[in-house]
């Protein structure tokens, strides 16, 4: 079987160390490397012991990184990406990001909200945005992939189908979403120091959470037009996953039996996204280490709001599970090789 | 000093051991009886072995509880504290009800949500709905008082500010709410299973919680007409603790820095309400053990909501520190007598 | 590629379930039939939502399980697997048995600890104990298979070099062992009850757990003498894993850097048995979701005693990854065929 | 009511923090100074919200805490205690130490096992271990207490009686013990971020632990004779609580009913050591936030050996708790004044 060489940049952050393990199993891949610039020269065995015997590669430097792989992913804080990005255009080499630079259209929203520049506005005209299940067919022609957020992706497939198909009004969308601590990443804070992080819950960065734009842009070009997004984070004492409960106003006449037979058809020929039935309620825990985003709709009669309830493992289908489905879509493998993960029932 | 004799009803749940821990330090109290229909005979500590050579009172009847106490706490499902209310209002005696009997005004929507009927209209004409900060004079005139839900606690006083001061237009409220797990009670269910309950998180009972319909009459009352509420609650993996996170719309006009001085007005007096410095944001760690309730506000400048953050202790503030806190007011003593915990920082 | 036929008796347990998951992804395997007595004619997906799409079988008798299967799977209380192997044998059908019949050689023991009796004794001599790295060869001579119990498991893999090697004196064990709460399978109890069992820890069974002449008769049969255990196991508020530490008198004049190098001697061509690098502890979180048993071994110089971290997945090396890896040998496949999962990062 | 002026040193850290919330609701204590280091200046309720409006107190230097205090308490790490004490010793003021600077009566030990010297022997000679019900006259008779260690004091008070009484043979103790994460400090480390901690076990520091010597020495005071102790100590995944297990070879011909006896009555006056009934098992659930230590008492009857289990709050009877009992007891107070909280049910 053909074997592609795949290299990882950041491979010592969670995202990195979690595409790392989906990749060790992937029957098209072979890493080629991985690389770190806190930990070079050490093994990734070292410093995720749970990968002793089974990966003990040394962490290298990017430059060598990208030399080495046909497909290079990136996972890095934001502003890092695009001198990668330009070596991987210029050697031709497929382009993975999951970082921030390669999500946003705008170079000025990008600069509001990072407080970075696009440094090549020629790549970020190549860029495609790597929601698989809506943009696959840009996938497949694209050399630069911006991998979604983790949080844009568990709002973006829970709201498409009501927003392609005219089930709610307006352009106001409230997202109250709670992520697992591993959103938070690797670094130390007091925040997520066990003692404080356990038997505690909060919302963070209310109002100015980066995703904020992403999702805006997103749901916008879903409805061809502004949508609003009031976006609240919380930071969830479990290990992995995300719900996000979408709040809307319910087109008028419609009753959730329609809304979720739409649902349904919508997304009958996607492996990895489950609409429920009508009546379950989406639970972070059946999708835990998986690629699935599972989807149920309800309503508040009275009021007339229509409810999402969007469910993924953010380290998965939020980002190392997508960003490896959108590399088997750019190349034309099967979808689900190497994610094809069933979650554990416990 | 003067000291009161209380009994419990219902002392085997978990809303009664906690008033029975809270009352066992209550300066003012003894306890005279703690009923139980499944465990009596039983002593509290084979139920609660953590109360241990501390309180070894065996549970008694409903009926021994009545006649030996001059306070009567009822903690049980709904339908069963209207005889009990008649009792204690034929002998005179202050009664108290963490339950839903005696907490909704109007009997038809009683009815509509819990499928029971007022039995005795003229108990419901004296009932007071005891959220105490705000109703503190009516509790000190009445015998019967209700005690608030622990979701409706925790909204109701994140909100007062906001609808009383006009710091809200319209009167559509979005709250999402997420309780710890003690608010499911002491009852077994694969949902509170643990290793269905750990590492999981969900929405329920969308649109249709019972305590929904008490949120409204409260919000509405504050606000002189009718108040619509889109209610969504949440099971989170901690043990104690609520976090409601309100959407509305912000009055034009209105800076955030004014809304904080008019929120931290309202409540300057207020021993257990605290409102924090603008910036930071209400966790439930500061607030578990105690009766606090912790109120941050904030808003999304870019879509004109206000975002009102509240933390409560359920089975605290939410339910047995407030009903001692009514007992407290109602018969005149110190409010925080026997309620004054320290939160613990860790 | 060749498939077998495989049928799960007892699918709606933990165990059984994990089972079911594995067997999804098991190159060789498809699923003929999942059987459960409480559940008939419901789909496993009504009760793990995490297999909603992937795998809807309806559970069948134990009967049509049998009778379809090519390798049956059993996962049932302590009494109930005899009349299913005795259906095997006569059908020449390999079995696994995941419960406690046939791990015991003797059927006083058996008698004294489980209150039941050998029925069919020419099943038992057919027996072979399961401990896969230890036991392979019987493995692949036999149609009866007792699959190892979790705490044995754990136990057996960790003292067999010290044990065939007489890196200890004496024939006293000291074993201090912690399971996640998945151990305790999926029936409610008080004490798994979420909010008793989140933020708790304890012994339990101390002096009398089951597991005890498991563990007694392997370490005997390693020794060629008889052994004496001490087993106290306590429930660790996690969903999936378990530590166990062993305390034995350390032969003199070893020092601890010959017994790891015994101890990595031993192993050194076994897949899924991890003798860590000294100095490194062995934790649960880096064998969950994995069929990896990781073993770290240290010394407390001053009273001369070894001590033992072993530690492995419950559901998985202890459970079903185990059986599994039974199978493949029993079989003569891959001994990894699909029990090859990379344990998480995080 | 007489107050006395109390100063906590090292009041940011966990221990000092919770001396904070306990002294602040002791009928006999005013909060005098708190001091910090690292955040003089700031205010203990920024550090720990948890005492918004409840203490806004702000950090001062050690010298000003000693200067104004009449009680010194010191929690700080190993090896800047001497001094404080010395300055007390000067002034006559009654110290406290939380940490493990007076707690071993041999300075060679200590150098041994921290690294640093005895710098004033005549100090030493004053201290007295605080192991309040043990060394209760002791303590009424010196102005420098060392306040034991949170596994110590678990581990002596469920030894005291078996080793006074002569329950048990030989004089090798093995000792696993299992502490929550706050036992950890503040300090950010990997090992106790949220992801890597939570659904994480292991043990830690095998056989090199500090508290090692210190049990050793209580233990071996007891016994009247050297006492040899294997103890292994595990981070567990909770906030709060230890649970030890501990191994002995018991005395021959001793039931289990007569060794639960003596404990008993060993313990039949002490408010806070509670002997659980035979056949139940101690908790750590139990004692939470509270200054109990429960013991039980249970055997292994094929290998003779008898297993004590203890549980205490590694913050609050480990260390704050005891320490403010200690207090009491040296000024003559109720020995529970302000420490007899009743452990929450749930």
């Amino acid at each position: 079987m053909n074997k592609y060489k795949i290299s990882v940049i950041g491979a010592s952050g969670y995202a990195g160390a979690e595409l790392v393990r989906i990749l060790l199993g992937h029957p098209n891949a072979t890493l080629a490397a991985l690389s770190s610039v806190s930990y070079t020269g050490q093994s990734i065995a070292d410093l995720y012991p749970a990968y002793r015997n089974i990966c003990e590669q040394l962490l290298v430097s990017e430059e060598e990184a990208i030399e080495k792989g046909d497909v290079i992913f990136a996972s890095l804080p934001h502003g890092l990406s695009q001198e990668i990005a330009l070596a991987c255009d210029k050697a031709g080499k497929l382009f993975i990001d999951l970082g921030a630079d390669f999500r946003l259209d705008d170079g000025e929203t990008y600069t509001a909200w990072y407080g970075k520049e696009f440094v090549y506005p020629e790549l970020h005209a190549k860029q495609v945005y790597g929601l698989s299940e809506i943009y696959r067919e840009d996938v497949k022609n694209t050399k630069i992939i911006g991998n979604p957020g983790c949080y844009p992706t568990s709002v973006a497939l829970a709201a498409y189908p009501a927003i392609k198909n005219g089930l709610v009004k307006g352009t106001d969308f409230i997202i109250d979403s709670k992520s697992g601590v591993t959103g938070a990443g690797k670094s130390l804070t007091q925040k997520t120091h066990y003692p404080e992080c356990n038997e505690a819950f909060s919302p963070y960065n209310i109002g100015k959470h980066r995703h904020t734009p992403e999702i805006e842009q997103t749901l916008s070009r879903f409805a061809g037009k502004k949508v609003n997004v009031t976006f609240v984070p919380h930071l969830l004492p479990v290990n992995r996953g995300i719900i996000s409960t979408i709040y809307a106003d319910k087109t008028d006449g419609l009753t959730l039996e329609k809304i979720h037979e739409i649902y349904t058809e919508t997304y009958k020929n996607e492996r990895f996204v489950r609409v429920l039935p009508l009546g379950d309620v989406a639970n972070l825990r059946n999708v835990r280490m998986s690629n699935y985003c599972d989807i149920s709709v309800h309503e508040d009669s009275h009021t007339g709001k229509l409810i999402l309830v969007s469910a993924i493992d953010n380290m998965f289908k939020g980002a190392a599970g997508q960003a490896v489905q959108n590399m088997n879509i750019a190349l034309g493998l099967d979808e689900a090789a190497g994610i094809d993960f069933v979650p554990p029932a416990i």
